[in-house]
């Protein structure tokens, strides 16, 4: 493993001459290693709604049950192994800013991890689907287990080649404490998988307990710290102890912005061209039926399909909208906090729901009886995504200082705007949850026409929001004006600033 | 369209004040936008590949003749897909060029865009169904139009906010030849496809040839003028005309280096993961099966699936491995030409096609006649996408002043490891392939084995030749001794550089 290094008598010395002859040992920078691998991650994490989306519902069958006894079920494997892929993403994003250059070995080694998270989906609808057999935990559990010791060993090789790691632990005295910590981190989630899988041969309960502790573990230290903090009012001497450690910053706050935007552009990706793919294979019709049942007119074959093709644009714009919201909310964060990390994830699982709402209304588009239904799920989906995207915002604005644009703080100029901006898509879907509770003559066809037409709402909130802050604000200006005569001057000379 | 601008007075002296600035009002850098259409880009590109691998095979049909009846046109079809997807890519990408920083409008504009270019597939795939009726023709020849149409919107808003456009553009002169120029690359396609429609209803060979010069058009036209050069010799000329006109870089030669690359990455993140999507589909066994067939035992039931697993981790570790080959190569490129940029595509459209291998290598793995077939088709598709990553190498290496970091230049350091890791897997797939001709008993699990241990062969590769170079290079510092006593003494002092 540590093979190419003893034949690079030059690479200590190289590293000093600067970022241009780093390319030319065998050190390179990370960049889109971590791109490819929030690719992958993202995409392994929403492909798991496909099982609950290709669920055949029987058209007789009343949505209302069908949802309880069989999608309840995969629905439940799909955020589970969301939640599990976002916990490896989580820790790899860690050791990542630990680790910032690469060379040949590192990224095999990598590679060789991602082969494994590939492979957890399966092991976990196998968990799923032999709840009772030891055997599915186990083999959950030494993938995890495997990913946890492939990633010890890359920090190993990190920290004996410490030219690949981050500069201020390269500089710092104390590396055993960096090597530990984040040794911590990485292996907390396998130990405990190693554990559920012993126990599984004993008693699978506690197994499931183990596993479920995976995901809940980071967030419950993290809130268990606060509680304290909150009640014994620790809080000041902590962070007394904080800025004594200099470096804290990679070991506890803010994931990076960059891989958040990466994972997260993914996941839209991958579910937006998940629909074209239900679209390519159910909906191109059979050549001998077009010849038998339509007298060879395609277009009437086709115009069959109609509901489907208003669904996926439908769906498609509320998918592209809700990335363009993410994308601008995005441009004003400076940082990501843990917090705002995991309510971009909770968004992010919801977002990967939206197939689900797709085939549900492009399926009952006729049968009345279940519409609404589908509608109503629709709507439920598109909340909770659209709501944690607005909690991110709420959270950024707790600590604006530290994690958001000047220009989107309180006041800023963009504040009121992007508040309108990330208020729409609860507003509607909300809106359209409550009609469907008030009328019983509600169709999918309309539905999908307000999805189409949201795109211009967004062009026209701009317009309010400019109207209504520009009337706003003359009047405070006109009441400012009559206060002080003083200031009048100066409005004056910037009449820009007091407009827009 | 245009409504938010003139609610702005203040966004032209804004722009001055600098890049911080800039967030501030409406505009935005546009690299996440792009960076999420590439993976939209490239998933389209790739998912077409789905329909050919789920192609049923019967288990009794030889495969030799199957292929050749039933899969062949939907290859073909995939191929086509592929292909125009990426001449909308290419189209993309010049357009992002021309137009450097976006707001809102423009991002919806685009979102808009990507939509019409996400239900291509689907308009291809009905076209190569009812290949003789007109309106298959004629709706995918709409799509193509509307795309033209969104993109040349894009373009007039751009020209019309010049603040908008790339610096060198918005301080030229003639801005209105640079419109002119980007109108003709964007409508180009949109011109023949709309041709293609009008033809469709009154000859439609013709109107497939002109869909197919769609493709075509940018590489021959290129092609005719370096024909022209080569026979006429106006070359050097036409060079001159060239450096007249300064901004000319995006109008003729190299591509966004890291568009190419964020492209591919998407390629290769969604066939990496398109094979679990398999593995979860169709290897989870029934719960009443396993009981029944297997008396409760998950891991008898399991070891049916052993030669998928196989296969599954055979293919994974050739996409990544390929992945890295490039990832590779790309470090060290610093410029992407045009002919580079087609290789690259060209591979992709390979590398689209492992799917298929895996399929194919999975299912026959006990069907002996048609084992060896299967596991010829992985060979050749192994073999042409490492072969045109070899290809772009070599183009680089013909203008490696302009195209290549000068550590990977002939004669560099990396030079020749660069070129052991580009030969690999071309080598290795073409050996496999004469094995299978000559001898009749070679199995899958073997193949996959191989393609298993191939990372070892990477990691044993730089210590080869590492050692060989060393080797080289203190025989040609022995000889060089004798000549030159003087330079003894130099080399005495830098040893570094002639050992490494």
């Amino acid at each position: 493993m540590s093979a190419p290094r003893p034949a690079v008598p030059g690479a200590e010395p190289v590293r000093g001459r600067g970022m241009e002859l780093e390319l030319g040992s065998s050190t390179q920078t990370s960049h889109r290693l971590l791109a490819y691998s929030d690719a992958l991650l993202s995409i392994i994490a929403t492909v798991m709604i496909l099982p609950v989306a290709h669920t055949k519902i029987h058209p007789d069958q009343k949505l209302g049950e069908s949802v309880q006894q069989l999608l309840l079920a995969k629905i439940a494997v799909y955020l589970m192994t969301f939640l599990i892929v976002t916990v490896a993403w989580a820790a790899h994003v860690r050791l990542f800013q630990v680790i910032e250059l690469i060379d040949d070995v590192l990224a095999l080694l990598n590679l060789a991890c991602m082969m494994i998270i590939t492979f957890l989906p399966y092991t976990f609808s196998l968990m799923a689907s032999f709840p009772e057999v030891p055997f599915g935990i186990f083999l959950f559990s030494v993938c995890a287990v495997v990913i946890g010791l492939i990633q010890a060993v890359i920090v190993a090789y990190g920290f004996y080649h410490p030219h690949l790691l981050n500069q201020q632990i390269q500089v710092s005295e104390n590396q055993n404490f960096y090597k530990c910590h984040i040794l911590k981190v990485i292996l907390r989630g396998p130990i405990l998988c190693f554990l559920a899988a012993t126990c599984s041969f004993f008693f699978i309960p506690l197994s499931y307990v183990l596993l479920g502790l995976v995901i809940v573990f980071p967030h419950l230290t993290r809130f268990i710290t606060w509680c304290k903090t909150k009640i014994v009012g620790h809080r000041g001497e902590e962070e007394e102890h904080h800025s004594l450690e200099t470096f804290t910053f990679y070991l506890s706050e803010p994931l990076s912005k960059e891989r958040v935007e990466g994972f997260s552009d993914g996941v839209y990706a991958i579910v937006a061209t998940l629909l074209i793919l239900d679209i390519c294979e159910d909906n191109v019709p059979d050549p001998r039926e077009v010849e038998e049942k339509f007298h060879g007119s395609l277009l009437e074959a086709l115009s069959e399909y109609g509901p489907n093709y208003l669904a996926y644009f439908g769906s498609f714009v509320t998918i592209g909208l809700l990335w363009f919201v993410h994308h601008s909310l995005f441009l004003y964060v400076t940082k990501a906090t843990r917090l705002m990390g995991l309510l971009n994830i909770l968004s992010l699982a919801f977002i990967g729901g939206l197939p689900l709402a797709y085939q549900l209304t492009s399926e009952f588009a006729e049968k009345s009886h279940n519409e609404i239904e589908a509608i109503q799920v629709s709507c439920v989906i598109t909340f909770f995504a659209s709501i944690f995207q607005f909690a991110i915002w709420t959270t950024a604005l707790f600590h604006e200082r530290e994690t958001l644009h000047p220009f989107a703080r309180y006041g800023g100029k963009e504040h009121a705007f992007m508040f309108a901006k990330l208020a729409l898509y609860p507003c509607v879907s909300l809106g359209v949850f409550l009609l469907t509770c008030l009328l019983s003559e509600f169709s999918t066809a309309i539905f999908h026409l307000m999805q189409i037409v949201i795109p211009f709402a967004f062009l026209a909130l701009r317009i309010f929001v400019r109207i209504s802050l520009t009337v706003l604000r003359s009047v405070m200006s006109l009441s400012r004006r009559k206060v002080v005569l003083l200031e009048e001057e100066e409005a004056c000379l910037s009449p820009t600033e007091t407009l827009s």
